[in-house]
């Protein structure tokens, strides 16, 4: 018999990863702190839970999708937490992208309890929540990981076990830094580009599929130029992932001198109010600085 | 009947676009600085020049493959060059990397002899020459586009016209800030991933199929990984070309932070006599401020 199945964190990305996992079969209970964004598990047949430890009470397999390190902090340790509800063997599996070295913590509290933990932080957007194609980057015990298995196969289509505890989310800031600076160079090639009186779409089809290509080029420079900033990834989001990655190359002692510099750039447009737009938007932050339009004729 | 192609410049890329030409079946002229190259190509049957304005005087169409902007410029304009043997209605196809400018100006300083002129900067490596397997990038005017399709095609694959006189170099440097600032993502991802204890074969795994992904991370993050440092592109021909690059934004008056950071790291390297090694080696500067290989264990 499947393992019952426990959610937390009915957002934009747990709302698909939920679904995917009672369409799978799943014996699910769901917990959210807004309680009517429980309404439309219960009716698809889902138990709603009081609290995260009555919902871990419930449950052999707990996961949690929530923002940031205190988000994940309170559901699993707080005065309701899961620690408070789980039996000893059970497993909880974290899709959010949190500090690392606060993960290898509250893996360890964990464990006095006789619980298991996996990191597991997730790729892919809304999109890929909803189709059930993220990419999930999982740290933990090889053991924990096979057991883990059928749920990760529901929600994601590529899963790498990358580490122990935290190696998830290390992976997971390893994949922001590339994205971003990438992104920079995107933004700073346009910008050259439109200076240059280029024609922006001849210019990415001569250089998309060759040395100079990315996904973040095939995917976000096109809409760069069309001027469509709706998300794919926030800015808003993209800089608490950011502020992960260098406080831990700030622990870790190295420099983090491109992502540093997207960090700032990202500053000035959450300042100018635009941190709901896709984080493809940094190109707006050169555009201040050169007094140029991407796009404009 | 075919046009009679004549060639100018026999180093690394050249040589194989030449012997690209031959096999394709034009009439072939060379001409060398250093003679001793154009012996193979008189072997194989193709007729040799005493100095660029010989080698005009016996062909339609003229390519020059050579290094930076004063050699086209001595090769076309100089004392025996392009112009003094080449009839009116020749046209000149030059695939060096030099500066949009300077392409302009001999575009026009042709156009008054009624000598043609395209610009097509190549990208694609050494390999890329010898299979006929090049991006080119074209400048100039449609007609002359079309009458250069059967030479393109025996030495390349994706062939664009961009713009104008001087568009296909714009688009060459457009290519090449893609190219570094998307190294230095992946260079200071890997130094991260190093510090923090991960398995680097095994981040890659899980990072290069999504947003994150790149033609470099794919295929020279595994090479910093095995710490081959062999030039698919060298660090001295990157930073003629980034050169290039922040001296057209300077004139064009837009900042170039993330190149002009890259261009910087990469002369670190050349004062550190390492000049020669691949592009990719980008993260050796990195290394030095974190005191850190990425890839020791």
């Amino acid at each position: 018999m499947s393992e019952r199945v426990g959610f937390i964190g009915l957002g934009i990305m747990g709302r698909g990863m939920a679904r995917n996992l009672l369409r799978a079969g799943f014996d699910l209970c769901v917990w959210n702190r807004t309680a009517a964004k429980m309404e439309e598990f219960a009716k698809a047949g889902a138990r709603t839970a009081a609290d995260p430890a009555d919902l871990a009470a419930q449950s052999d397999i707990i996961i949690t999708c929530v923002s940031d390190t205190p988000d994940v902090e309170e559901v699993l340790l707080g005065e309701r937490g899961v620690i408070h509800g789980a039996q000893p063997g059970a497993l909880v599996i974290d899709t959010s992208t949190i500090s690392p070295q606060a993960t290898k913590v509250m893996a360890a509290r964990l464990a006095e309890r006789g619980i298991h933990m996996l990191d597991a932080p997730i790729s892919g957007g809304s999109e890929g929540a909803e189709q059930g194609t993220l990419s999930i980057m999982v740290g933990g015990d090889a053991e924990q990981v096979a057991r883990a298995m059928p749920v990760f196969r529901a929600i994601g289509k590529t899963i790498t076990h990358v580490g122990g505890h935290g190696a998830g989310q290390m992976v997971k800031l390893v994949n922001q830094i590339l994205v971003v600076v990438t992104m920079l160079g995107i933004s700073e090639a346009l910008v050259f580009a439109q200076a240059g009186g280029l024609d922006l779409e001849k210019t990415l089809q001569a250089v998309s599929g060759g040395a100079a290509g990315s996904w973040m080029l095939t995917h976000r420079a096109p809409q760069v130029i069309r001027r469509d900033w709706r998300p794919g990834f926030t800015i808003d989001l993209q800089q608490k992932d950011l502020r992960l990655v260098l406080e831990a190359a700030d622990q870790l002692g190295v420099p983090a001198l491109g992502t540093g510099l997207v960090f700032n750039l990202y500053r000035v447009l959450q300042r100018a109010g635009l941190g709901h737009e896709g984080n493809h938007a940094l190109v707006k932050a050169l555009e201040r600085l050169a007094g140029i339009t991407v796009g404009e004729r």
